[in-house]
């Protein structure tokens, strides 16, 4: 990480004082070609008090990230649209009519036939993931015909958790394929995201630890700041 | 099929000249919930020509529908939201910047570059399903890092066959799984759409027969007309 400190952009500004920086991404070839703007520093500020940390590291979000660390440095990652597929689908697609339009951090699965709804989603989207089109749409067929959803207010927000869980456990299907049973996954993100990816996670066998968002963000930050070259402060 | 014929719903006219009546829909409870609202009419007309027909009949569109016939019955079918993915990817997504605005159906992937890279990804699509959402960003990075790509206007055109490829091959994964190779689909739908489903079909190892979505929803409507019972006049 401490590569990001040293490929830092100075910025011109006005006022000497202020000495500004652009942090660098990360950008990825092989195996597939990925880039990573921003989640970086996240990564940076775990490393920051965990220096030789190996394993996986998952960022939710819009376009989720899991990286794979090795030693304190990143061997590989992957992005997953899963945050934007839900938006998309739970706002501007035929299933606005069945879910709530609310984003998916506004549940926190407290209730029962919501969090089983939830793991349903995850279970079937990792049994077959080829279907995942399919069950999308079954979410609109179930509001028209499944007899046994709640009748009452209850029912979108059941659905809500049916889609956040195909939509996270297609996620899931493809970034713990090559992760051991019992691995420990590292989350780094918004609270209610984490722990909505916590339940999906404990539930297939892994082992998770939250970290919180803004103090791998200020971590990072200062970790970067560090390992700056001293020639690089704007004169 | 002639069931649909009588279970028309009569609708009152205030000119007595006027017999109006709605063609129900179909819904299916098992294995999988799902509804269909104006295809069930497509499919009448194939059976109006081959009152026989067994196998795979697809509909392509916004919602398109694979649906199973067995002797002239519909014995099964699914409904994958690709269409309505492809357009919401293209149109409001991050691949927006990456893309061409227009419709799948506007490409008829002469051009082999495109064809290439439609194919390429059915292929990737077929192959690791449970990547869909990874490969959807990895069209942005592409357009980011891949210095293979065209950097002339044909670029957006052909990360937009790679994402007609992915997302049409993610439906076929599943709508092809338990299709011996080598069997027949029957295709009905918008002619150019048709066209694509079909050279995806046929690099797979099926044979494609397509009929005129016109030609079949006429068909369809007039052996409903012909399986009304005679009671059903408006009076």
């Amino acid at each position: 990480m401490a590569a990001l400190g040293q490929r830092l952009t100075a910025v011109t500004t006005r006022d000497a004082r202020m000495d500004v920086h652009i942090v660098p991404g990360v950008c990825q070839h092989q195996p597939a070609f990925d880039v990573m703007r921003g989640e970086e520093t996240q990564l940076a500020g775990l490393v920051a008090s965990q220096p030789h940390y190996s394993g996986a590291v998952c960022l939710p979000g819009t376009h989720a990230k899991w990286a794979h660390l090795d030693n304190g440095r990143i061997t590989g990652f992957n992005t997953f649209m899963s945050g934007e597929l839900y938006k998309l689908l739970s706002q501007d697609s035929v299933l606005k009519h069945s879910v709530l339009k609310h984003s998916v951090a506004g549940g926190d699965l407290t209730d029962q036939t919501q969090r089983s709804a939830y793991l349903d989603g995850i279970d079937t989207a990792l049994a077959t993931p080829e279907r995942i089109t399919a069950e999308l749409f079954g979410i609109r067929a179930r509001d028209l015909l499944d007899t046994r959803l709640p009748s009452d207010t209850s029912r979108t927000a059941v659905l809500s958790a049916r889609l956040s869980g195909l939509v996270l456990g297609l996620e899931l299907a493809s970034a713990t394929a090559s992760l051991p049973e019992n691995s420990l996954v590292t989350l780094i993100g918004d609270a209610v995201l984490c722990q909505r990816y916590q339940s999906a996670l404990e539930h297939l066998g892994y082992r998770v630890s939250i970290a919180a968002n803004a103090d791998m963000i200020l971590a990072g930050l200062g970790q970067i700041h560090h390992a700056r070259p001293a020639n690089r402060t704007v004169t």
